[in-house]
């Protein structure tokens, strides 16, 4: 059965990978599943046939036979239930993992939210000089913990899984901030997570797609 | 085997039901699982021991028997996993419910903290008046879409279950705001979880706890 994700025509980051579609080809390279490709204008975003997959009108989406899904998040565990490599057998130790993704989704990636908006919606805004560095502080009170719970493992529990695909994929976030640095032991798993394979492999499709587009425009 | 949680000693918001305790509590109600409660005060959820359990100090936490997660999505999906009553037998439906849970929490909630934080964490700074608004369209731009789909529905995909309970969860963080008198069916959508019996019951559980509180306070 062939499964077909949707993605940028064109994203808004260039092709830095940071658009979500990017962590669902990460999961289906670590799975080793081959996948289609639906490209989606911002408008055609909007409209009632992708509305009908994505409520929100966003990417990425995930269609397989009579299943069709949205959110990154439930993308890639349905990804990780259904072939091997992205979680582990043993129940405890998956239930740990999944905890990770809602983790790196409800308890990381709000703040490094909050300050892209601060930064890209509000750059013009008297406020917003004095505002980051609040904004700043929060995303810091989540690394923190994060990075004391990291410690020196190479990975949140035990091998690789879904908790860190989806981590490292929120921090990758914060790349272009320097705020990482402040955390060497989060900046080195950022940096194991891009050195995979299949996180290579995912990067170079989303990039080619922007770079196509970009010499076609 | 007994199921442990843990909750605020005494809540931020003295018994609203926003705590996400109330989250987990009403999971186990809706799937009819008693459970004990271990109160935690704000000093000792940053202490070691509960660090151990909760990396980022928080509650809730769940313990039973060997396993212990953290995280409220995480906990609710293990809860509507392990026990009959919050996720279809369907595989397809039960993907599609899971993806409203991840719609709740990484979609729609954002936002809603980001309102939170700016009435809570920035009421006296000089921007605030300017700048609630903002804030408050990037709560309308969530709650738009899910208006839409909702429709005349009474949940977002047949029958009640873990999506809905994750996303009325969500929108109770509105209710004082006044954001919700603009979608009635949302507030709507938002009543109908609320008066269900599992609801109540977790409500005045916790409700109970803040109570007590305050009387030996």
């Amino acid at each position: 059965m062939t499964i077909t994700i949707t993605a940028f025509e064109r994203s808004p980051d260039g092709g830095k990978g940071l658009a979500r579609d990017t962590r669902v080809r990460w999961a289906l390279e670590e799975v080793s599943q081959p996948y289609a490709v639906r490209l989606v204008s911002f408008r055609a975003m909007k409209e009632p046939a992708h509305l009908a997959l994505h409520p929100f009108g966003q990417i990425p989406t995930y269609e397989e036979g009579d299943l069709a899904l949205f959110e990154t998040g439930s993308i890639v565990l349905h990804i990780a239930e259904r072939y091997a490599g992205l979680l582990p057998h043993d129940a405890n130790a998956r239930a740990r993992a999944i905890t990770w993704m809602f983790a790196a989704l409800s308890t990381v990636e709000p703040p490094i939210l909050e300050l892209g908006s601060a930064k890209l919606l509000e750059s013009d805004k008297p406020w917003n000089e004095e505002r980051l560095p609040l904004v700043e502080d929060r995303v810091r009170g989540r690394l923190r913990p994060l990075s004391d719970r990291l410690g020196d493992a190479h990975w949140l529990d035990g091998a690789f899984g879904a908790g860190d695909l989806m981590m490292v994929s929120v921090l990758l976030r914060l790349k272009s901030s320097g705020i990482l640095d402040e955390f060497p032991n989060l900046a080195a798993y950022l940096a194991r997570g891009e050195a995979r394979p299949a996180y290579k492999r995912a990067f170079d499709a989303q990039l080619a797609v922007n770079t196509g587009k970009s010499r076609a425009g």
